[in-house]
């Protein structure tokens, strides 16, 4: 059976959970690495980071029992505490730029949550969180390793991976800062672009990269459920995430098939490529090379200068000036949950090759 | 019920086809203007394309009875003809770079038909396009116009569209030329771009922009089955296809909120952006304004040049020359398949709105 | 989009509950008509019934505010009280027969939580019957409504449903009694039936017989998708039932077309037939006819008796005599879960009705 | 992945056909013995069934090379001759009694192809015997047999299966005669059963029993994918069937726990039950013991006596006096396709057990 995720939960409502159906029995599971990997989305890390308490302490109601997963739906629930539901009062009627607020309220026929962004909030990244934390330990059984780091910030860059892989302990260690770069000297200038855009009561977009290791050959299907189709779909659910591109992406236009074509060889008894163009990926299948690609994250919708917008009520043209307690910039915390969307779509990949009967 | 696509078919099988479920009966659907969508796709319609003649003559075996939908699985049929299989024996050990040979060997231990990248073939865009000229019959009886340009090919670019709209005629008109743009004059420049990496036996990647108008506000949903994920796993079902980005993209990265913000207002009795930097996309849901989103096409990566890869059978480094028919640039007859995929997307988002009891 | 069910939990864990996923926006839910339907699954109604207290009082986590919905997953939790794990803890090596314990064993590698049936347990029978209760009040604003009588419990039998029809008032008032029957002599015919069953430290099965009016012709599809086939996977899902049929069902074996067909006629300005031995479904769908069939519920497998089992990790033979609190006749109860899945997927072959575009 | 099985086709149109994705690749596949499964549902086969001369000869289309399976879909396509359309003609606007016409004409708004039934015409079990017979292969390679009989027609009946199971060569020689009986006896008494009918102009229901051999202990899950939800969903798939009942069925709602339930014990080294009235399944789950069912197949609706019905264009009352070839009895031709979708089902169960990771 092939993984499924179900989502629930708004913002401001008793809580927020998720539901894992088709994981595999008897599988230990370390809570505390879990935790470990929610307390990297967490809210309130850094004087860079918006002030709400969000502990996002979870507790499993099912499909774990004695250290283990049973194989029946695995449903962990995040109470919802720390809401400020009055900050969004005058927001029932006043639509946020660049939020969902707008056609949110179509689609409802007017009967959204609308606090703190209801069911489209950020929030619901926590339990996407979790899911990608129990994937990620399945996954390390087979040996498979994720990594991301945040790849630029405004105009500041980090050095891109190494698009022949770096190694286990670079991928593993990354998350050791809230600010996961490669390059330890380009995290002080990212910090004053997103402190600079915070002085000015702004805020700036980003760029994370991804590498997961190790993965077999032969993962994906063509077409409808290639290894891009799967990976994209659940990248594009990311609030935020406006692009993605796996390899050279939008650099191949420019190319010809000369340079952008990835040379086969010989590497000990293994089949590899001299260049990783493709980024791992060929005809919707893994090669065996490093999987790399990028999301754009843009920058955090709630600033607070005021802009333009439109009261849906009155049908008018008004100023929004927003309240509450916004991060400068929402990259860093995104990318746990770029790793975790990985996680669980090479799980999900990993669990359909199975199908020797 | 969802729409639903089945696709099958090899290169060199005796046909290709697709089923499509969950279509609304009693639809009239004219099939000259299927044709002629197909005749876009279709090789061999420009010295620049390759020689070979794909017919792509269609039969639809079910689901369409005196000229209208049933509602019944509506199944279209396409003979393979001209199909030089033995151009292809050489390569059934012969791994060819940059295509899906490699792991399509190793995920089916062997037993793929390899003959012209068998199932994973861009032969398989063909149904496809079938498949987005019904849904854009659907989508027209509502008003709803697709259109896409070849926004680059090497390092010769097309005017983008402009984000608040072209006009329908535009948008419509864009598939009379084999190479779609928007300005005459770069299509002359473009094809010396393509003339140019031919004589060299080699390709060229490019761009695709897509445009949506008069979508309504509130298709798709939050997180899963948002209007990016939905689209981007559709796009990068093409092969070829190795980014997709969705109004400004990833330049959103380098912006700040205060800039990437589309600013709202009322025109006439409709709420409106003033810019759309969101590609008429929030919280994953239409907004109403145009849908706006780009993808990157990589250079085909069939090219005369010697290329280093290997054999895997004998396990050993070789030197491939492909020979047979192959496109210098994909990217102009990648177009009508983008606008397939891209209605194929919006006609189910639009029947999975309809869901008041 | 079609309407989804996800359902979690285990008997003796912190929570069961229930993600609805699919179901329109806008739609005034009433919370005590929920309760009241739920009131009559719990156990304890009935001296006849078993002592456990659970008192299945839910909370609504999310998609549910200021009294509708709002088209976003809706959660149901309901707390785990009164769980006496350790009546159960003997059961950890030791199978029941007739229960999953031994396939949930094997299946899970040992992993399942085995304290009363765990995810297996009869118990997540609530939150079936919630979905069912919001179901049912979306069907009723389109005038149809279901209801579903005890038609036998061992040799005692109720009188059938007139298959082209009874009252609306007679199938909403069915559920008033514990024991629902049309005839109001048989019930106490029934709970001697039962009461015999339990003096005997024993238990009894039957049969419950489910009627929906009022349905539009034309729901379903034909092949996978038929009414039949959507009924029966959801009323299979149901614990204790080994038997679906429709109409006639068994009987039409021994009938001739000439008896089984039903004769078609004009009534007013409706096609109706004049009998109704396929229960209100022809080639898969409605047919506008009372929809009509029946499931058998088999015995409640907990009896007190000794019974022969094995230990499975002794891998021995082994005498069982089951402690604990347990119906001797489940049919009762079974009553509102089969109205309950019925109405789940009528409601679902509505929403999938609409499908113009 | 699970196995996906698309179908298309009406009784009259170019071809009938299905797609099989999700199968395994590097299977090697005996077409002779799907041929000899064809032929068992082929009519024509006895004076008992219709002279229509369909041939039901398939040509698979895709993903089948060198005579094994590619792992790609699967498509298998079946042209339709001997198709006398004109026989059908009268019945545009007269509904046939019993049979899919008229919902079907309501659902799709009068746009069906009502010839022979069109996308509803037992024709269409034809692919299904198809996907059957290649799920029947991968099963033998795994020592799973299954066979059904006929288990009753009218009032003749063979004797039943044993419930603790058959020798596999009993299941496996079931198909050698039309009408498949376990007492050879029974067989003639069944043919002047169904001679009586056909003298009469009339036909005639049945029963046919379905036995699975060899599964492992836990394919299944508990609820909404149970072994008999996933059974009977297919089940119900097929025209005429009107009810699927598990081991005892409906005879369990007259017994008593002590009677129903399944005592366990050890035989060799496996977990057995001394009875085998739950047939085969507990907890939704198989349990190793041999899974047991029986489904009812109305009378052929289509019979040669007169009938009251209704003409939907005048709206008005009328006689219908159906011509063509029609079964007296399609009891016999069901029995290949309740094994094809037992087999299908089983093959599914078994690829989605395959979860390590």
């Amino acid at each position: 059976m092939r993984l499924r995720m179900t989502i629930y939960g708004e913002s401001h409502g008793p809580s927020i959970g998720i539901v894992l159906d088709g994981l595999p029995p008897n599988i230990t599971i370390d809570l505390g690495a879990i935790e470990k990997e929610m307390a990297r989305r967490v809210p309130g890390q850094s004087p860079l980071s918006t002030h709400r308490k969000e502990t996002d302490q979870f507790t499993i109601e099912s499909g774990f029992f004695e250290g283990k997963t049973t194989g029946m739906a695995l449903c962990a629930r995040i109470v919802n505490h720390d809401a400020h539901s009055k900050d969004y009062s005058l927001l029932k009627d006043v639509m946020r730029p660049s939020h969902g607020d707008y056609p949110g309220y179509v689609k409802s026929h007017g009967a959204n949550d609308y606090r703190g962004g209801g069911a489209f909030s950020g929030r619901l990244t926590a339990p996407l969180v979790f899911a990608g934390a129990v994937a990620k330990q399945l996954l390390r059984q087979k040996g498979i390793v994720i990594g991301a780091h945040v790849a630029r910030i405004g105009s500041a860059c980090d050095r891109p991976f190494h698009p022949l892989g770096e190694t286990d302990e670079t991928l593993l260690h990354l998350g050791d800062h809230y600010l996961a770069t490669l390059d330890d000297k380009v995290r002080a200038v990212m910090e004053s672009v997103i402190r600079s855009a915070q002085e000015d009561k702004d805020s700036v977009g980003g760029v994370i990269e991804c590498m997961a290791l190790h993965l077999p050959v032969g993962l994906g299907e063509p077409y409808f459920d290639s290894v891009e189709s799967t990976l994209s779909q659940l990248l594009f659910s990311i609030p935020a995430v406006k692009g993605v591109e796996f390899g050279d992406g939008f650099s191949l236009a420019g190319m010809r098939g000369s340079e952008a074509n990835d040379p086969m060889t010989i590497k000990g008894d293994k089949v590899v490529t001299t260049t990783n163009r493709n980024g791992g990926i060929l005809g919707g299948l893994t090669t065996g090379m490093p999987l790399l690609f990028r999301v754009v994250v843009k920058p955090t919708a709630s600033i607070y200068q005021p802009q333009h917008t439109v009261n849906i009520k009155t049908h008018e043209e008004t100023i929004l000036e927003i309240k509450g307690r916004h991060d400068p910039c929402i990259v860093p915390r995104a990318v746990p949950v770029v790793e975790a969307m990985t996680a669980w779509a090479l799980c999900d990949l990993m669990l359909c090759r199975e199908r020797e009967l």
